[in-house]
């Protein structure tokens, strides 16, 4: 079973990212972000402080330079990287940036024109220090290209789609073996680790030797990240002290990682017989959600999708527990572009993929958000995830 | 019990940021990075598109502006911010950075000197784009103040160091499990996942109430990340399909959240009767981890400690299978300074706190490292983590 994007997918997207530079009159492209990197060559690597880039010349070798930790790594995972320059590690005797810009000029770069997607030369991280590599190589002229890649990725390509179809599969075990273990007074931590352990397990004796974890450590991640009774108002909690009682609103999730990407997938579940607001709640969240959802088709602003849910929540007089926008894109990053935010006058295009996720929150009480995967299409769209949705189908008794 | 960093010592940490703000006569601190707000707060978040920043005046009230979505969440984490400003979501129909410079002018700091770690205004990832915050309020003068938190951070306090000696014990039980649970035929995620669940549900129980994780999802770490057999000469594998199998030479490792603090402890391990090579590489490496722990101590050179490493391995002969440099600085992050490496001429001193990790790799074989979170004192260093080092505690029959 395909598990991952083929070699020919990454091929014509360094093609097409070959035909940019030559419209652009650029010798080459310099880029330091992992997911772009990925993107283009199937190449992962952990980010650290250590300096890494991929440069992609009009003509010559597509060149990864990075840690010497990296060499033997690169050729195990692509063949479409055809040469890794390294040097020993960070800070070393000599900056990584000052044996970068001896790399580009060993590949006759020295006085070309770069495009480039962060004039430092690195996107590197955790207590990182340098001179960016602009300053390195004075004769060379560098164009930022940071839009190139992020652009590129917004309309999701059919196998992309495909992988992210197979996510939301085992997505959707992890959430069902969520609701399944689910008890009074268990920690929502070991909940967490019991369904991702599980649903692994179970996906990894389902696939095969064909599945491998490319960008995650734990591909299967799910849980409620502390979003458990009065914690679960707060949309980006983090975690919670407190075990999981009669009465709660709780909100699980799940995402899983295939051939790099991943799908979204978050259900509002309450545990014990629903109160007359808990309901209320629910159900004009769910309405909010609908409403979102009906109005997601190609051409249609983005704008539009957050407006739908928005109406929903005014005329239920509840407009004053939102506390975000109702989606994102996704694919690659737990967030991307296009943003489904009032703000945002981009179209959308059909094989965009976003999450659908409006939510109301009240502080003390509880948080109400679903989550699903939509595919834009033509004439309207796909859900990817399908979870049952209704509170019948989400309560715990 | 006490699982946090005290508020008096928050604090402090504060009170000394504004005697620096003081000297330096700036009059106000603009944080961007997410690890140095929690380094004087407490207070954590999720970093995503959304910008986030933490103001600190020299007088006046500690304000956070980010998101709508964390304005519930501050109060609840933390008392050491007295107020939060927030802008709906990103992009906006107002984009979040001309927020920030309102609220800034709210605060009477729109023609003031600004202490910056970033002078973006924001450190916000995934797909975010905006002006930096230095146009948008040209009447102050934004001063470089990147360095002031992560310097702060060098040496720990002995609360710090409480708190990661309590990692150590967590992270030693969830490499004992590791050890436990490695069995033929299994998949490396699996056995992360069971060792990481039983050990965080042992932690929970052990430590009660006051335990929450405040800044992971999941806060017990454990596990292989794919470096089994072959792979475990790739020192950052991410993942492999394959199972363990005998004869696997395979790497170990585990970290603990305690009250936002980990510690690093990694064990290479065979599985099965270690052949003459696999034995002499493992001795060669524990060698060289003896003769560096040996030299940390106050007032050594940084380089001093990786390069007794680098001449165990010469002298073995296998110095062209180092793949990195000796250990980095650890705490609030995976890495962070100091670096144990040949270039850094950076001494240390009592009370900071290193991995040492030095490691072998070949190609096709195997790696060998173990890693072990070491504190700096007077004279000399004390192990924080203790599992057994010795080839015979680490084989796996």
């Amino acid at each position: 079973m395909k598990l991952s994007i083929s070699e020919s997918e990454y091929k014509s997207r360094i093609e097409n990212v070959r035909k940019v530079l030559q419209r652009r009159n650029l010798d080459a492209l310099y880029l330091t972000n992992a997911t772009s990197i990925f993107y283009l060559t199937g190449y992962s690597f952990i980010s650290t402080e250590r300096p890494a880039a991929l440069i992609i010349p009009l003509d010559g070798k597509i060149t990864f330079m990075g840690p010497l930790l990296e060499k033997d790594h690169v050729p195990i995972k692509t063949k479409l990287i055809e040469e890794v320059k390294t040097y020993l590690d960070y800070p070393g005797e000599k900056h990584p940036i000052e044996h970068f810009a001896e790399f580009l000029k060993e590949m006759g770069l020295a006085k070309k024109r770069i495009g480039i997607d962060n004039k430092a030369g690195t996107s590197a991280m955790w207590g990182y220090k340098g001179p960016p590599i602009t300053r390195k190589l004075p004769e060379a002229k560098f164009v930022d290209m940071a839009d190139l890649v992020p652009k590129m990725r917004l309309v999701k390509s059919s196998a992309e789609i495909a992988l992210m179809k197979e996510s939301a599969k085992w997505a959707n075990l992890a959430v069902s073996l969520l609701q399944e273990y689910v008890t009074e007074g268990a920690w929502d931590v070991e909940v967490a680790l019991a369904a991702s352990l599980d649903a692994s397990g179970i996906m990894k004796k389902t696939l095969g030797v064909g599945y491998e974890p490319l960008r995650s450590i734990f591909p299967v991640s799910a849980g409620f990240r502390g979003q458990i009774g009065e914690m679960s108002a707060i949309p980006h909690a983090i975690g919670t002290g407190r075990r999981i009682r009669d009465g709660d609103v709780i909100i699980a999730e799940a995402g899983v990682e295939i051939g790099g990407y991943s799908c979204e997938l978050e259900r509002t579940m309450i545990v014990g017989k629903p109160s007359a607001k808990q309901k209320r709640y629910f159900q004009v969240m769910t309405k909010a959600q609908e409403a979102a959802i009906q109005k997601i088709r190609d051409g249609v602003e983005c704008s539009e999708v957050d407006k739908a849910s928005i109406n929903v929540f005014k005329k239920a007089g509840l407009i004053h527990l939102v506390r975000h926008h109702t989606g994102h894109g996704l694919g690659l990053e737990g967030h991307e572009p296009p943003w489904l935010d009032i703000g945002n006058k981009e179209k959308l295009r059909a094989g965009m993929v976003v999450s659908c996720e409006p939510g109301i929150y009240e502080t003390g009480f509880a948080g109400f958000r679903h989550s699903d995967t939509v595919l834009v299409t033509k004439h309207g769209c796909e859900l990817l995830t399908y979870y049952p949705r209704d509170i019948e189908s989400l309560t715990i008794i």
